[in-house]
């Protein structure tokens, strides 16, 4: 049984652990005030090519979406989601429970648009509504598409004329900015965003994510947050030495590029079988649909998650790759698959 | 430079590095429902030596209070703290993050009684004012006290006699059972406490603690508050297969172990110059109380908490001692301070 | 001018301000304790027809429902709503401040239905997202309409075979209850509900709504919660009086059924007009639609929301009626509307 | 048996009831946007000496702070209190249900100081701990001492040098700026607080406190936490009618000075018998100490609260007065205590 069925199913990339190894015995400060954490931190701001913002290393996804969201809005201001949103249906509630309400924009491609968001402006004009403030969105999405430079130079444009804060959930930003549709450059964010996260987790490292906030107003005090939401580390160095690994060289998009080549050879395989997809993704998630019955023998040897049921007999499956996938498994798919399709 | 400022200066105890090696490439469930998680509380449970109880692996000691204490109080509840308690001073308010007043018992030894907590009920009679509800204690304490079985039977027949929660927070658990004046067992604390946590950060993991939930109504629904506060790791793994290696034989036991035979070289010595301590501590911290000037020299070679202030010319000092601590440290710590005391 | 642009536009039934007037200097306990707030419970009691619910009097909607709500509800769970309800989109995420995520259920008619609810359900199977535990109604909903005994039955026991709270907004419950379509009691609604409010302020009442609490689960501790929230007043006399002057006779009832009876002239008189309405409304507020042209020309005398824009040239209008609803004055909005009509 | 317990026992001074009744039939606006809501907010301005403050309507004492403080505040900031502040002990946890903590200092006379404040500072230097950020004071406090101006600007100036809110809570402002001792002015106030609140309940209105923001970077968006707090009344007028006639003329003066003239009385009576009092009080509010005997044959003929046990024998007890107060009532307590004193 191989398992298609996300990007962290191993554990991390092996250079990353035998830096754990290396340094494992050397002392260092507590909290993220370590060596490790520290020059993490200023490789990473390389990097971005920015040194004026703030990075920040947190343990996972959901804590840092609701560390960071809750740290940036008052208590009458709500965030706005795609309907597909992380934030919105897959975090129990992370950050309602820190006060806020999480506004839905439906959206086909996961995607969030100058002129969804002005919608939601208009729904909500006064003080018997909440008041939208922040824009999440994803990227590369949770249906696997990726925003193009110049549609998130109009969301930011969008956000700054109407005071809003544009923040991206980079749970899977490798694969983003390493797709074959991709014009962004990771040193273009800071120019258009609020604030972003640079993910780990699904990116080779055992734990991690890297917040980095670009405006000003929201940086103060924000280890406070990071402290009060459970999120600081003892043993900060962990998150500092993986993520100095990961950034020391090209290891990062190394990683992402790997991920993004299997799924681009399941998808061009699909493509020649013919097979549908349920969206049009350039990244490490691919959702092609297939009859049920085609699903059950797949099962057999591969797992997945069934995503959406199509019809009475067809369904769309999540097939996602990583830095750990290996060629010889997806080819083995292929194979199996061209038994059925 | 020697550091006795804390006890996660360093990494993880090699064992649990090598099986993070190991088993690093095994294809595994995410969210805490892989095997070797699976496995760890089953263990956990057996040395524990109750089957009925819930394990929860978490990431950290602020983590892990506050997201048991939010799933254990309806809003109005609030939890009793010793003056020293760590969630009532040094988690930058999480728990009042969630909405519970952490209410302060004035505690010389760091430690609860019958008689303090039952001046506290009567203090809040009415609905004018939050309702007691759960009793937090730690043990070993901030200040390296530790719990009698005695003592803590009689604060645990106290709890059940007015339908309070009693929660143990233990961040050194493993140095206060290894104590020399413990008679507490690992066993003992299910049928006295209604949930605890055995920590692992500070004794050996990279980051880890283990939640036990003993009280039957206390179990339901809790990994969605996992979840919710951002405690889910989803390479859940990392968490397994350190407690795993914890618990598979003695390790757990052994470093805590180590820890207390340091400090108590420390403290031997210590004593042996006539210096004299800010409070008791049979475990892993111990303060002892120095001139000024003695400090000054000290901390040339070695680097710890200057903790409170005496007198004008006195201070107390923390000293930390870890499954790490090298024992020829010790003895040049020791060695130095015959030069001064 | 005349308003017809909701139920709150003048003070308080004239019988309720004389009792206020007749008891001013009798010294009384604070906090909900006086005799008035007392024999208002019971008389509460009575007219619901049982004594084992606990009623507690709050001062406003907002208020009642998040402090109902947030003491309902554990951190992890969440409120069903219509997309129409209240709680949802216009009380400024006052249940989200709280804790608790609202999930918005399109609905036409303003009301759930079991097969409505199960959809949620079903969207919400594991600790990746809330759990959805209590089901939110108003009767009158938010756009007029209201629910039949059968409907109603038929969600109580949806909800009780799913763990459910079944909570109703009660704002304009004299209004529902009066209906000339209605086939409820009040005394149904403790059977099939295990929360409600008796909405005052739009019925008769300076300010004040009595929350009725069914659900034996769900009782204990309330008052501190009100305490808590903010909505227990000093002198809560000022709720007990006027809910004692309402159900002391039938006054409630008499002034539901006159702003009824008022809307009901609206909607025959619109009928005859051939009229259209945006929602089938048998309470006292209702939508008609007209010719953008109409509208302005109404709003010279009336005062009135625009609802909804229908099409370039027609929108919808609500008109409210209430206790204070002149007849004179439906009668000249009738003869001003048949000039253009 | 006549009542000293508080000064909410009974209902509103009749002048405010006869306004009630002359405006009752006019049709307004809701939510505070009212004629009389409007006016009442410039006539406050006006008794102030300033136009640049913000004044809300809110409806009571623990509703307006935990609606303020939580608005003020960022999630890790707390209040600083002093140990007899009415949100640190009599408001079940209102302002920790928001997510702020409240951090004690004691306090003798129930006022707070720049040295005390200092020391909270200190003891609060990085992220581990909240950061304290809002001073609470009471004026008059919870034992009825007051704030001389001179004691006021030192504190005032304090916080402007350390970028600290101060928050006065003035549910019985008028009894201590009527009060013999007060140096104050109403119009000092603006200048030396960031916001306070005026209290309505306490000095002769059914309810209502209006609450003023003077520092221009609280004001932003208030309403939106007025609404989502649950204090945004429908009828609003109700609390713009009252305040209207408290402040048209100079009402709520003349009734804090009956209130104190009353308090006066009695502590001139009881200091001329040579009984001593618990705290020195110059407003309504008079602690003095009696054989508890003695307390027992007063609780036949009055009530009041029994305050604090002083030893064995001796408890000092809690008088009340209010604008309510008879002088004869209190003639007849004056007799009556002479037989035990």
């Amino acid at each position: 049984m191989y398992s298609f069925k996300n990007d962290y199913s191993e554990g991390a990339h092996p250079k990353i652990l035998k830096a754990l190894m290396e340094t494992n015995l050397v002392q260092e400060e507590g909290y993220g005030e370590d060596h490790y954490s520290l020059k993490a931190v200023e490789l990473i701001k390389g990097k971005i090519g920015q040194t004026d913002v703030d990075v920040h290393l947190l343990t996972g996804g959901t804590q840092t979406n609701l560390t960071a969201i809750s740290a940036f809005l008052r208590p009458h201001e709500a965030a706005i989601s795609a309907s597909t949103g992380h934030i919105l249906g897959h975090e129990t509630g992370a950050i309602e429970a820190t006060g806020h309400k999480v506004l839905s924009v439906e959206s086909k491609d996961g995607k969030l648009t100058p002129a969804a968001v002005q919608a939601v402006l208009e729904g909500h004009p006064d003080e018997h509504m909440v008041k939208p403030k922040l824009v999440y969105i994803s990227n590369s999405t949770e249906i696997g598409s990726i925003y193009q430079k110049e549609e998130l130079q109009q969301l930011s444009d969008f956000c700054r004329q109407n005071q809003l804060i544009l923040y991206m959930d980079g749970a899977r930003l490798g694969s983003a900015l390493c797709s074959k549709e991709n014009d962004l450059l990771l040193s273009d964010l800071p120019l258009l965003l609020d604030a972003f996260y640079i993910g780990g987790t699904k990116n080779g490292a055992l734990l991690g994510e890297a917040l980095v906030i670009c405006n000003e107003s929201l940086k103060a005090d924000f280890r406070y947050h990071i402290k009060q939401k459970g999120a600081l580390l003892a043993k900060g160095r962990l998150l500092g030495i993986q993520f100095l690994e990961l950034f020391r060289e090209n290891l990062f998009f190394d990683l992402a590029g790997h991920a993004n080549k299997m799924a681009e050879m399941l998808c061009d395989a699909l493509k020649q079988a013919k097979v549908k997809f349920l969206t049009d993704s350039p990244s490490n998630q691919i959702f092609p649909i297939f009859p049920n019955k085609v699903i059950a023998a797949l099962e057999k040897e591969y797992s997945f998650h069934v995503w959406e049921k199509i019809d009475e007999d067809h369904s769309a499956i999540r097939l996602v790759t990583s830095w750990a996938t290996k060629e010889e498994e997806v080819a083995g798919f292929i194979e199996e698959l061209k038994r059925w399709v």
